[in-house]
């Protein structure tokens, strides 16, 4: 079955941590808004599903996915909803609620690495908000980095170096993608704090050599981390 | 079997979002930091899992649950495990993904609403962030209120009045829990807007009738909103 998935295609974003997981698979699957309006994709399939009145299971934003009839939004749901046909997490249950149980701390991590550059308004700029950006980012980079890395670490290091046990899935991915996006935003602040998290340094290196990881990082569909992202170098905040 | 729910004692907070399905299904369960540290529960409880070095599968934060062997963290992920014991959600796996989708959304919803009052850091106090506090709450006010709220409305409409078509949830318990709190923390803004959302004002009557959530929200078990929760009154930020 080939998978459909609909999210913003100038960034990587919430939808990465599908796409990771997909080009990972090495899975059937189609960037919805990233092919060409002209025949019928694009930006505007996206919100056709977003304001059409005919949907009954409207999703709130992108991501979403649609597989066969099912459609599926809110990233970790994809991603627990996927994962077990992809061989990406163990079929049973404790494993599938474990592998979401880390997957949903990453959402809520993400959530905080995002409002250092937007602490009061998603509709406005970062630069309406910056007196703000720099405050809240102060607190993250001294109590909130150090809570979920060394979270992260621990759960690494209790369970053989991967986030599952004995085995590879997407919640190791998902790991990566933040240290890949942490080093992007934050270089100084990272580079200071990294050897305190040698599992999660080491998954990131082992996730980024994974044969098919490689090749897609190395492609043109990897977009490039930018500053409308989650994840954005503003060298103002990076207080090391 | 008896469910340990393991969360704050003092406030509703996201554990409350748990404790309403467990309420409503008539669940045997034990609200573990709220019974005596003499007799082994209390906070020491719940401190134990967090900082023992034994548990593998370690939770980020409260609430978690335990039921038998299996422990499970993160509140959305705690509900769809329980929800389809307790008969609180469809047992087909798209009925569980939609309503699922669902909660991850409630669960952005009171993110950005407990951020009103602390945009910058949860470290510090409300009154070290008010400026900051002031102005995130006009614009959640102007803008994210209305696009969650006019959401969910829209998702019960599409599906006859129920978050899942066709049957009672534990979404509807939880967003029950939303009007709540924001009717408690915003009364003049929620005053002022209730009318563009009959049916979730219609949802939240019509769980506040069922006759166990009714028993529930008139005992002592359901703690009071207060200002250490999620829902906070303070009545400068409510602009009407």
């Amino acid at each position: 079955m080939r998978y459909e998935l609909y999210y913003w295609p100038g960034i990587q974003g919430r939808g990465e941590f599908v796409r990771l997981a997909l080009e990972d698979a090495s899975a059937d699957y189609v960037d919805v808004a990233r092919l060409s309006d002209m025949d019928g994709f694009g930006v505007p399939a996206v919100m056709k599903f977003l304001q059409s009145p005919e949907v009954k299971q409207l999703p709130f934003a992108p991501p979403f996915l649609k597989a066969g009839d099912v459609l599926v939004g809110q990233t970790a749901n994809i991603l627990q909803f996927i994962a077990p046909q992809l061989g990406l997490v163990p079929q049973d249950e404790p494993s599938r609620l474990w592998a979401h149980q880390l997957q949903l701390t990453v959402a809520d991590f993400i959530k905080e690495a995002h409002d250092t550059h937007h602490p009061i308004a998603s509709s406005l700029y970062y630069e309406e908000q910056k007196p703000e950006a720099l405050r809240r980012t102060k607190d993250f980079l001294a109590t909130r980095l150090d809570k979920y890395f060394g979270y992260f670490e621990k759960v690494l290091d209790r369970n053989g170096g991967h986030a599952v046990a004995g085995t590879h899935s997407y919640v190791d991915l998902s790991l990566f993608q933040i240290v890949a996006g942490m080093r992007y935003a934050f270089p100084k602040a990272m580079a200071q704090r990294e050897a305190k998290y040698p599992r999660l340094v080491k998954n990131h290196a082992e996730v980024q050599k994974r044969p098919r990881l490689a090749q897609y990082l190395a492609s043109a569909r990897r977009i490039a981390f930018n500053e409308k992202g989650l994840f954005r170098k503003y060298p103002e905040l990076d207080a090391g």
